[in-house]
């Protein structure tokens, strides 16, 4: 590898994205200054997320400047450094973006000890998504043994971690996903008791019929139609733990939520979250999480997008649910 | 008094309602059977929560049958008694409707030692709206002094009571009320730093002015696009005490709320309470209420209703925002 290889942001996004919105450029490879270190990445992780800092006027953490690289995490092996905490080819993780090599000042990059693991999976279940569904289930949900608990997107990065720590918990998982082929896959691999496909013209009542003693919890990734039927099965003193909405990232105008008497009349709590404002649990969350994965109670699907040019039209599809697991470009 | 009066539920409710929903009729006054009281009730309280028991098929405590008398509590004296714990005389307090005598279990009634307040501020500042105003502020949003607290329905008999509450606690307190009557009165006699009217065409920008480091609590009695520009100021880890929207109660398809993206973006809560699920912070509530009220800190306004033949109308215009402070029904 001799170049540089940088996915760039150049156009504003409001509603539908396609990958016009990105461009792939041959450029240098970066050179560490003092405090820095370079990192060659591996995987790069796409995420829901990267879809809100696109839009314009959006209090967010750090919107998208047209012309930056595009933001993401990602994880690789440090080729140069000029401080004193990072050695070459130590693994690094931190917010490198969607490019082969990344400079950066050392206190930006957090040193991975893979401690068996393979270094992809720092990006998913051990990454920020694992931790994302450890704080919401745990800290924001605190969900017990007697809940049933609905996760949508169920067999997304996120829901996928969720369903095996709600299972852990003792919990009644349900999911809801797109498609019969995902639900198969969430009720065979992810542990969940029941997967509705949100596309069936009948899901309101499939998943009324899931949820005989109502919901609990809801771990919710969705927003919009979906999420206003979940509303209609809360039990008193529900907790909705609401980390994304997916569903709303692409429209011009959201659709917002109806059901909110709902929330008025059970006794329910909706609380939004985003993990970095919770750091405080990612040590226990990693912990307990790769309790999981040892045990095999946790067998994370990850899809890989093989190279970066391939990046902007895996992305785009992430909105349309084509992916299984999380989803991670090789670079 | 040799008869007594009732006001009925006779109509169901779907969107905006008139005095055609109720009938007033004369009937027999009750006698008490074995473990009854039959109490002469003095003033009835009018409720916005009343509202949406006369909804069909709305999963609300105890909803109407037509043919009921109207829900509501009520404060009276007792005037034959076939139970222990009560003599004539005492005052008692309880869902006894819309009607001016009741007759119900001993145990469906609570007895009052007014303890030097009027029997109606029973039904008010120290009644199910004050408890609600503490419970909101105190036990879901947990302000603190540093918090900017919004209050809608800011004059209204919870509004009020939260109000001062809020003050007491050191917070500023900023009110969204109907008409500039209704915001000179926040300010002057409730304690109110700022009071924004929701008619003026500037609202959202007065509300941004009113909250210059943002909002941290909002007690929410309203819904709809009120509340979604008051969503626009939230700050990081803001909490919502969704105690009413009566905005809402009127219409045949609810707005629900645009901004919900904004509870994601700041790690906010929102958490809808009704006050019967938490008995527990009654007695403290009340106690902290009471000394409100002696040391002038809270001077609660009422609006009197005279006789049951009114009572109708006046509830209709309720959802006007013709009333200031608490709407009782003189019986």
């Amino acid at each position: 590898m001799t170049n540089n290889r940088c996915v760039r942001f150049v156009k504003t996004a409001v509603g539908a994205i396609d990958a016009s919105h990105f461009t792939v450029s041959t450029e240098a490879i970066p050179n560490a200054e003092a405090g820095d270190i370079v990192v060659q990445n591996a995987f790069v992780s796409l995420d829901p997320y990267q879809r809100r800092q696109m839009m314009p006027n959006v209090a967010y953490a750090n919107p998208l400047n047209l012309g930056d690289v595009m933001v993401g995490r990602a994880i690789g092996q440090v080729v140069e450094s000029k401080h004193a905490d990072f050695k070459v080819d130590d693994w690094a993780l931190g917010h490198f973006g969607w490019q082969r090599y990344t400079k950066i000042k050392a206190a930006g990059a957090e040193k991975i000890n893979l401690d068996g693991f393979s270094a992809s999976t720092y990006l998913g279940a051990l990454g920020s998504p694992g931790v994302t569904a450890w704080v919401g289930l745990r800290a924001i949900a605190k969900a017990v043994p007697t809940d049933t608990v609905v996760i949508s997107a169920a067999t997304g990065a996120v829901g996928s971690v969720a369903a095996a720590l709600a299972r852990s918990i003792g919990c009644r998982v349900v999911g809801i996903a797109g498609g019969p082929a995902k639900c198969q896959h969430a009720v065979e691999k992810l542990g969940y008791s029941d997967c509705i496909d949100y596309r069936d013209p009948n899901f309101k009542q499939l998943l009324a019929q899931a949820t005989p003693q109502g919901i609990d919890v809801d771990f919710e990734n969705v927003g919009g139609a979906i999420f206003d039927c979940v509303l209609e099965r809360l039990n008193d003193f529900a907790r909705i733990a609401l980390c994304g909405m997916i569903s709303q990232y692409n429209l011009i105008e959201p659709d917002g939520i109806r059901n909110i008497g709902e929330i008025l009349n059970k006794n329910a709590t909706l609380q939004g979250f985003r993990v970095t404002s919770y750091p405080e649990h990612r040590a226990q969350a990693q912990q307990d999480i790769k309790a999981l994965l040892r045990s095999g109670a946790l067998q994370p699907t990850e899809t890989f997008v093989e190279g970066l040019e391939a990046a902007p039209q895996a992305f785009v599809d992430l909105f349309k649910g084509a992916n299984l697991g999380k989803l991670v470009v090789r670079v």
